[in-house]
């Protein structure tokens, strides 16, 4: 038994989800689907998420929102359309909107409830296009197939109960599509993930089901080794670890929402990302352990937006207890660190730009000062990380010679090196105006 | 006005008094002379301090004492005969050694005091034999000259006050002879120092004094920049910086001790590393700042004896606080940490054998487990480290790819490798039966 997760490009319009009622009924084994909400049909579209949050916002402000509502409906309306089925579901989107602000829920359960209305509505919408294609389908709502989360809304975990309430899915005939994104309280409030959360869903059933695989269907033929925005027709990765995509999506690569790899990950499901639009393509497949490979490196990642604090203290590694209390002072800021490479009296805190706005800084560096009266501390907010990802890459003699090599021919500086503290990664700090003529020197050397 | 610091190998006999004589003669600035107790006289001597410490021992056990104190008698009666200078030095540290047993003192105080016997003579001696020579110079107590510490038996603190007491020096036209080692209290109990901690009382005088320069006679003629019993008659290094020499000796450079070079490094006192027989050579010396070199690398060191505590957890950056943890249960511990590199899930703890036995770790072990709830946690207990530093690495392109291509070389895995934490040095860690290979051909690459 499968779990086929159709992503927003996949369920764009009318046109796609004749592709993805193919893929279904190609395969016997594709028993549950798990839908996104239709995403954008060419590069200035909006996605109905978007819509539906347009929607909402506009109701909170007391203003109009009915011309907002009618672009949503117009989307229902034209697949409906065009996949000649009943257009019923238009009014029924209409009155459930209206229903949910009608109601004494709470501000931010409505927005996570009419959020949700995308998804919910085009996996009724697939069901029933799947029935007038002859096939045993149905809608099932994620509180009927045991999908129960926290109530953290847009930010929802499932709860562990879930799993064994998912199981009984194995049990039904049909095929089943589930909307993605949401899932239930135990007091039936209905509460998101956070945004992508379709891939989480998808994860969670396939963990529920124990299913023999996770398809991913989106709108590229598989990962590439490398940003395909850097280097031309990179090579495409064929198997990948649950580690080496952890290590390669942290820095960079979006194919795989991070959150959602766990329930996958933990219940040893192996995950596939295939191309709606090629679904004979191989794409790429994500398992626990893989054979070794010939060229230890699967890929190359590299992510902008890093800051790095560097603090120094003459006999600093003397002084029990500087580091944690450092680390202190960052979790009492509720700044998250990424790395903390040391020298001998130095220290380096790498954290994410996003985490540490400019006034936080500020704060941040003053208590560092009066706290643990450093000799120098200097903020350097221009720093990109780049990884090489690869499982064996600890024992291989020579990787971390090719690649510094590799920097040092695109004349870049290395400002760090990290290395031997994952089993699968080299990582490496270089200056962000850098990062494309040091990918594409990594790239020539590892896969050319 | 320079301090010139004496050492236990300069001072082993009367033939090396002469030689430190006439360097004391040889440059009117060197005006305050600082001594170690004497030291070998060939490979398998004792050096008197370790005479001394088993006299006391023999004392606390209620074991005879006599022999051994004889020989602590018998290498001052052969300097005082073969310098023709009265003896009555023999009879005075057989008296002051009694009079210490028979105090009310406390045990570790008895053994401070026997222990500082050595230097005390010595310095006595030579100011004598300088005399003789129709120098003006006279003996000085560490208590006259104002040299003040913590009551911490075996591991005295300098008190800041000694510093204006000291500066008083400048006052006296003759030339002063400080034995090293050790100070008092205010309560004028005599404190020594950690072993080897002549060059602390050098330090401290220097900087205390403001001299010009910081002598610091040894039996080599400089730092080399590399193990030479790794590497055969390697290069000498003429100048180095404070940070590059704390880099080097982290990684087993024993030229200085490191505590030593705290008080020279806080008053920007330039040290020079010296060869009492061979006084006319460069030496090193160590300053604040140096010009930059061709060659940014300016020595390669190496130590072996340390663990790498590795522990893995899925989507461990994104728990808050984490590391922190880990780093307070080795607080909790007493361990004091070297390094923590991190990769996106993992992060190792470097710590030195020393730090953590057998039974420590099983302890901290099972803690980690019960504590952080990791994927893995494993311990390496076959680590070196490599530095390889100078000033300036951090902004030359190349030198990564140069550091790690030497490495694939000698076909050497690397099992860390931590650059840019520190501007100064490039660190790798390795499997310890590999450190030879790895510096000869570090070495080559750099060097040669």
């Amino acid at each position: 038994m499968k779990v086929a997760k159709f992503g927003g490009s996949s369920v764009a319009n009318a046109e796609q989800l004749k592709k993805v009622a193919k893929i279904i009924q190609a395969d016997a084994d594709r028993r549950v689907i798990v839908v996104s909400a239709p995403g954008k049909r060419h590069g200035d579209d909006t996605k109905v998420t978007d819509l539906l949050i347009s929607v909402a916002e506009a109701y909170f402000d007391n203003d109009p929102y009915e011309d907002r509502l009618e672009s949503v409906l117009n989307r229902f309306r034209e697949i409906t359309e065009q996949l000649s089925l009943s257009s019923d579901i238009v009014e029924e989107i209409r009155n459930d909107i209206q229903n949910t602000f009608d109601s004494t829920a709470s501000d931010v359960l409505k927005l996570d409830s009419i959020k949700a209305t995308g998804e919910d509505s085009l996996a009724k919408v697939l069901s029933l296009y799947l029935q007038s294609l002859g096939m045993d389908a149905i809608y099932l709502n994620p509180k009927d197939a045991g999908l129960f989360v926290s109530e953290q809304p847009g930010g929802a975990q499932v709860l562990d109960e879930s799993y064994e309430l998912l199981y009984k899915l194995n049990d039904r005939k049909q095929i089943v599509v589930i909307p993605g994104f949401f899932g239930y309280t135990k007091e039936e409030k209905l509460v998101t993930f956070s945004r992508g959360g379709s891939d989480i869903t998808g994860s969670i059933v396939a963990a529920g089901i124990k299913a023999e695989l996770y398809e991913n269907f989106t709108d590229v033929d598989s990962v590439y080794c490398v940003n395909p925005t850097i280097v031309d027709n990179p090579k495409e990765i064929t198997s990948l670890t649950y580690k080496e995509m952890r290590e390669l999506s942290y820095a960079g690569f979006s194919v795989f929402h991070d959150e959602a790899l766990i329930p996958a990950f933990k219940a040893s499901i192996p995950v596939c990302i295939k191309n709606t639009n090629n679904p004979t393509g191989l794409g790429t497949i994500i398992v626990s352990k893989k054979e070794p490979q010939e060229n230890p490196v699967v890929g190359i990642a590299s992510d902008t937006g890093f800051i790095s604090i560097y603090v120094s203290k003459y006999l600093m590694n003397r002084e029990l207890g500087f580091g944690r209390k450092l680390l202190s002072i960052l979790e009492d800021e509720g700044i998250s660190f990424e790395h903390t490479p040391s020298g001998i009296d130095d220290i380096s805190i790498i954290v994410r730009e996003s985490g540490m706005p400019k006034d936080v800084e500020e704060r941040v560096i003053a208590r560092i000062k009066e706290e643990l009266d450093p000799d120098t501390v200097t903020v350097d907010r221009d720093l990109a990380l780049i990884m090489v990802v690869g499982e064996g890459m600890d024992s291989t003699i020579g990787l971390a010679d090719m690649a510094t090599h590799a920097f040092a021919k695109a004349n870049v500086n290395l400002e760090m090196i990290n290395q031997g503290s994952s089993e699968v990664s080299m990582m490496f700090g270089i200056k962000a105006s850098k990062v494309e003529s040091a990918v594409r020197s990594l790239y020539d050397t590892f896969f050319k």
